[in-house]
């Protein structure tokens, strides 16, 4: 049975790649990070999903605060996530960029991949949505590949691990129209960079607003709780 | 005053590179990586040679056991390591051969060096006594800086982070003959891949039998304590 390492949020968009890696048939092993957010509710909602697709095993890895010392998801400095949109200049990398964070994730990806004879590390980046994140692009995924071709014994043997990104190039809404058509249950996963005491999404910030959008657009209910509506 | 990350085990040739750093007038983020190594004497050691150069900052970081489910090295499995010299066919990777390892402390090195506004990292990769280390040669370094600079926010500003290797064309004696210019206390590292319970060199395994050849044809006093020695 062929192998892949899935990087696992807990959020829309890797519950949509671990439902598209089910449906290919892989073993799969999930990869979850703590890293400061400051919302454990992720990690936990990685552990429900990972369990509802019957992965062959969830490795959830501790990063450090301290590697990332400036950035509002991982709140170290307590920087503001922003409400209603970007900054200024939609061009501009958004304050929640965190540093190399999916060069630190891909990596572990690697290695997890080559120690369990995986072929392939999955990952829910996307181009379009989060343009301003240079980690989510095409181009670096494709030069990681390509070290990790060359930085592996299985890649000098012939036998790279492929770097998978399925929604690079989707609109939200079609990641989650192939979500719903994957069986995903979006009730179970967290987008929202600010939410409340008991987990339920702000609905303002960036990653909510593009989150309803999706749905709205999709045509697929929204399964997600909002603070101040139930 | 510029700013840059030393990734340090605690060996031979990572305290050399720190001394280089060191004479090269950076600021300097060490940083260690505890991943499962059978002996936490390298991070002692580690720890003494950071203070000792006067590192702006000491960061050590986990790397889970199970990320790394098939090396010598980690001791997950619990493979013999090798005496006497590499195994049949020096071409082959080494059993000791860590997956995708130096790409992980590397991620890490561009995280911590883009937090902190550093300019490089450094890394005692050396592509002469680890050739079969796909991860230790100089194409490898190349892939993953271009990676890094794609992948990260100040790379794509222009800022771009170097990842140097200053001993990645030298022999051990050459390294050897450098620190020992440089003023690094030898005696301070670990090398051996099997020390006995007091932390002494077995003086037999490859890294034993590499560092000693060094100090030999360095002609530089070797300061290691090997067992049933002292």
């Amino acid at each position: 049975m062929k192998r892949a390492v899935v990087l696992l949020s807990g959020g829309l968009d890797s519950a949509t790649v671990l439902g598209f890696a089910c449906r290919e048939e892989y073993d799969i092993i999930a990869l979850t990070f703590r890293y400061g957010q400051r919302h454990e509710i992720e990690v936990a909602r990685a552990q429900v999903l990972a369990s509802e697709a019957g992965v062959h095993s969830h490795l959830i890895v501790d990063i450090p605060d301290s590697i990332f010392a400036d950035s509002a998801l991982t709140g170290v400095n307590k920087q503001e996530v922003p409400k209603g949109g970007k900054k200024s200049g939609d061009a501009a990398i958004p304050v929640t960029y965190v540093p190399a964070r999916n060069m630190l994730f891909l990596s572990y990806g690697v290695a997890c991949a080559e120690s369990f004879g995986a072929e392939a590390v999955f990952i829910g980046a996307n181009v379009l949505d989060y343009s301003g994140y240079p980690d989510c692009r095409g181009e670096f995924l494709e030069a990681f590949e390509r070290a990790a071709t060359l930085g592996t014994k299985c890649g000098v043997e012939g036998r790279p691990i492929h770097i998978i990104a399925p929604l690079l190039l989707l609109t939200k809404a079609e990641i989650i129209r192939m979500g719903a058509a994957l069986g995903v249950d979006y009730s179970l996963t967290h987008s929202c960079y600010d939410p409340d005491e008991e987990g339920r999404a702000c609905g303002r910030c960036e990653s909510c607003r593009i989150r309803r959008k999706g749905f709205e657009e999709a045509g697929v209910f929204d399964p997600t709780r909002y603070a101040g509506k139930d």
